[in-house]
């Protein structure tokens, strides 16, 4: 169901896996995609199975083995290929390795993105994996292996979905609008606060409805095929977006920080929409706070 | 991604089409799945092509040609077969028709359940069709169509996803729950802090999550699979909970009004659960309140 780009433009890259010698990334991303599936195929076989949960920063932020397990898959694959490649991973920082984005290349990956998704078997699971150099993501792979959807994005190439271009929607009216955000895993009162001041305020501008995969790499990649205007969330962290950014980006959208500023994929915030016009009344109905940056963490010593 | 019943209780059911001399609405049950599957792939097709938009009881409350298209396919198809037979549908309500349930065999559909869903393309779109007798939902037809998930069930005789039998979660203590709400379309300022009130003590409860497919049906199908423990809502109609209560109920779940009392079907209130554990402790968390019942409704004049 991805609503598709019809412009002639992106007719030479409608499959992510042609051989473009001009583009020395190609064979990473190439890796990317098949590692994904690969990864997916074992999410999938795990939500046949049974799942035993642990918890990590509050008692409804959960993790699974499968979580470590995959991320563990990944790294060990890309690192065979590209042993000098640098990464972050959300169980990697979980066990105190470091958050920190280099000019160096580095692999930025969420093993399940949705894992209290995963836990209950929700259809919305992806592996998100982005790629970036000079602090640049250069190209998005979420895979949504429930749903068998493959999103892509190259810097400068477009998005795609199945190999099919994606293109944001068109309204700029926020009242014939879908947005899409999440309660996240924190109970704390004076976070839940302000996260209810801004979905209410947002639900009476009013708009069409307010929805939430679980998984924020989903949630945009909604955004990137137009199936809802924007999604908008305070909490996340830098491997649940940073493929799907570029994804959002390339699909004709636009990224933002909360307060309207430049978006900063370290500092656990973001906007993800289809145009300046929704962005910007989105700014003023969401009630900003600032969480501790993901970079600013420091490593647990081992 | 369905959960299984794995007790043998249950393998003479494994189809809803094989004929069954013994039961007197077998037929009626096979042209329920039969239309049903028909509407989906009208919906499906529309869904590929743009879809106009209006709205009824306020500027968030849609309504597109196809719910009504899809409708009056049905209707015609049923009258056809069991001419004597009565209806209500959500768009002959809505165009004047009484909402009446008596003790006459009555279809109960609704054609689009998500139509706020279906103008996005967002991917949770049902038909919704339940057939009543004596006031008794004797079969519940629900057919997620962008998921190609039929639903059915049979008084007594269990309920399925694509032939194969659902079970609800046996998790009972709330903190590991997922419970699925929705906002709905009533942006009324009282109407809005109640629902927030509500789902602001059910997540601090504190739940694994909340999430909205966007389909009061799709929802309890949902707490029917076992991928979240209950949904509740206050402002749905009989149209879109007819036949997925008999679902939920049939996957071993329990039924009940947000105050605790017994299901309604025409309150315009529900909580469908797995356990009578968890519906328990949603009735303390609900802030109830009342709308107009839907058989309260006076047909318009034509």
């Amino acid at each position: 169901m991805c609503r598709r780009r019809t412009t002639k433009g992106w007719s030479s890259f409608t499959t992510v896996s042609s051989s473009n010698m001009a583009d020395p990334w190609q064979n990473a991303m190439d890796h990317a995609v098949a590692v994904a599936r690969k990864a997916g195929e074992v999410v999938c076989d795990a939500l046949r199975g049974d799942r035993a949960v642990m918890t990590k920063s509050s008692v409804v932020d959960l993790v699974t083995q499968t979580d470590q397990k995959v991320e563990q898959l990944i790294i060990q694959s890309v690192k065979e290929k590209f042993p000098t490649h640098r990464f972050i991973g959300e169980e990697s920082v979980a066990a105190g390795e470091p958050c920190v984005l280099s000019d160096s290349p580095t692999w930025i990956i969420d093993p399940i993105d949705g894992t209290t998704n995963f836990v209950h078997a929700f259809p919305f699971v992806a592996i998100s994996i982005g790629f970036a150099i000079n602090k640049q993501v250069e190209f998005g792979v979420v895979f949504s292996c429930v749903e068998d959807k493959m999103f892509t994005a190259r810097r400068g190439k477009g998005a795609f979905c199945n190999g099919e271009p994606l293109q944001v929607s068109r309204q700029e009216a926020v009242e014939q609008a879908m947005v899409a955000t999440e309660f996240g895993s924190d109970r704390d009162a004076d976070v839940v606060d302000k996260i209810f001041q801004s979905l209410r305020n947002i639900l009476c501008l009013p708009v069409h409805g307010v929805r939430g995969a679980g998984s924020a790499a989903i949630n945009m990649c909604l955004v990137a095929s137009g199936c809802v205007e924007a999604y908008y969330e305070i909490g996340i962290h830098v491997w649940d977006v940073a493929a799907a950014s570029l994804i959002v980006s390339e699909a004709g959208g636009v990224l933002m920080d909360v307060d309207g500023g430049d978006v900063d994929l370290m500092s656990r915030r973001i906007i993800a929409a289809n145009s300046k016009t929704i962005t910007e009344r989105l700014v003023k109905a969401i009630v900003p706070f600032s969480l501790p940056r993901d970079d600013a963490t420091p490593p647990k010593k081992s």
